[in-house]
């Protein structure tokens, strides 16, 4: 309840000024990255990482966590994991909230200038991000092993990455609904979720002048999104009634249409991309069993039931290609927003699943 | 196979000439409604409503079968369920195939004239249809009562419709993968099907000169379509390949598209906005127990495994309220499509409901 009403308000930040501004998510640090040559070939000049810090390094720099965050929002929303009696204690580790390309507040293209800007922004991939972040883990603070990375959705995808590229620096990870190959089904409507802003004519090939020209796409993008942003049972129960929405439409527009308005179109159209073409195997020439087999993290992998985007069983198939890993799942009317803890059922199975994994004898 | 080259052949008739036309769906039959008073408020002047019979009515006129069709397309893809041998044989019975408004047979705002033309033809319901049909299974056939009525996704809606509004008139029901009153959820993922054609400019309220000046909105629809229309398994499993679609894009252009490009986009809309408000509680003031109770017909409830419109647990919970009901589930990878029966496996569970309820002994 507490948490909507966080969300709504960051809602109405699109009318009140910049949704990616510091008041609302946050004092952000930078690391820059130079000229950054991405996946794709591109060289992105003056690129940058956005990211956060809590707690603190040790001395032997081995109480880290890395929390790579999802689609769409900012590791804001993921703090609630952090704090004293929290799954993530800051007396006890350094939790590192990095951010990733196209999130608005790391290079974007909302703040990345011609030629690259708007609809001119090459397109980045979970490799790029996860590249810039292991800069981040190591030049920047000299880590070399990570107690967990960990992360939702895109955040697992970024997860997986993390374990297949870098075995030997992941002791734990964490991949909290998400998977570490896009299926074929999650690229399609990932896809029909960018063309829903895209349909829009102030969008404009990504060349609008203020987000909000873009309205009409970014509601419709809202609308299209709800359908499996959530699950049937959550809106046949009218569960959202126990959140202050009086009906259906009222939901519709006070939560879903009032989460996307204040983003940026080209900053979820170029998110979305990155997500729909995450694939660890393409490490391993497209064989996913051996870019799996390479994870040396003791791994849970965790969806959410009723999840319409990563569906447990999608998530199992991929389980069972890790080596030292456990399968859980956290049972949940929330569908794939389960991890924003509107439950307190959820978050009691999510923080047990960051405990018991945090608590786990790994050599 | 077969039955997707036919789908496909449909698809060009776009380019061809008219896709409502008896070159494509068969001959139909034409019933004069006069001047119909929808349960809107409106009244529809010259209404029509087309039809199709296949066998002879007896003379005790107790053979008769009403199977009403499914959005976007006629009965022609259900008369597969027809012949010597298949579970609806002519020789013994006598086949109703009725039209719905708004299928681009019946009337329709692709061919009602002015005021009610395209973007201007009233909103028509469920309840209209099934009342347009009972003046064809009285008026015209002089039937008492109907010793089957099946249909699939909106048929099943009015197969409901039927059950619950005329009892008496209807001996066994047969809903295949749809429900009686429309969740929310399918409330929703309809609508935003609805929004992806209205979403191009070409659309104009309604009011285009052609059907084909729409065809990005029909491309739009049909991608967003393809989403839910079938499930993740089919698409992982790439099971598209062993019908000769090379492809995920392939399959999406050749299936999807294709499927779609030929049809009225107002037709669509308009069938699209009556699936929605599909509801037979509307007859006991939205108590839906009181309504599926009124139901004396012998009942299968048959939903799809993997059917991502009308899960198995939503028609499950609508069984439960049926008196004299039972409930069995079709599985199929092709999900809410098995119907087309493209799977011989389908066919064989599909023809097994037909058969067995028809079977079985009614007072």
């Amino acid at each position: 309840m507490t948490h909507v009403t966080m969300e709504t308000s960051e809602g109405s930040a699109g009318a009140m000024g910049n949704y990616y501004s510091e008041e609302i998510h946050g004092r952000h640090e930078y690391l820059d990255l130079g000229d950054f040559e991405l996946a794709g070939g591109i060289t992105l000049p003056n690129a940058r990482l956005a990211y956060k810090t809590r707690g603190t390094l040790n001395d032997a720099k081995d109480n880290a966590v890395l929390f790579p965050h999802m689609w769409s929002g900012t590791s804001a929303s993921m703090e609630i994991f952090v704090g004293e009696g929290r799954p993530l204690d800051p007396s006890k580790y350094f939790i590192i909230f990095p951010g990733q390309f196209a999130n608005g507040f790391s290079s974007s293209p909302s703040n990345t200038p011609p030629p690259f800007n708007g609809g001119a922004f090459p397109n980045v991939t979970i490799s790029d991000d996860v590249r810039a972040q292991h800069r981040l883990v190591t030049e920047v603070f000299g880590i070399e092993r990570l107690e967990l990375v960990l992360g939702w959705s895109m955040g697992a995808e970024q997860t997986y990455e993390w374990a297949v590229r870098y075995p030997d620096m992941v002791k734990r990870a964490l991949p909290f609904a998400g998977t570490a190959r896009t299926t074929a089904h999650d690229y399609i409507f990932v896809r029909s979720h960018e063309d829903a802003l895209k349909s829009d004519p102030a969008w404009d090939g990504g060349f609008y002048k203020d987000q909000s020209d873009v309205h009409v796409g970014l509601r419709r993008h809202a609308q299209t999104w709800s359908v499996m942003g959530l699950c049937p049972e959550f809106y046949n129960s009218e569960a959202y009634r126990a959140y202050g929405f009086s009906s259906l439409e009222d939901f519709l527009h006070r939560f879903w249409e009032n989460y996307f308005a204040p983003m940026d179109p080209n900053n979820l159209i170029w998110m979305g991309w990155k997500w729909r073409h995450g694939d660890v195997s393409l490490h391993t020439n497209g064989d996913l069993a051996a870019a799996l087999g390479r994870i040396t993290a003791k791994t849970y992998v965790v969806p959410f039931s009723r999840d319409m985007f990563f569906p447990p069983e999608d998530c199992e198939a991929e389980q069972r290609l890790i080596p030292n890993s456990e399968f859980r799942v956290v049972d949940s009317l929330w569908a794939h927003f389960a991890m924003f803890c509107l439950a307190d059922r959820d978050r009691e199975q999510i923080d047990a699943c960051i405990g018991d994994l945090l608590k786990e004898h790994v050599d």
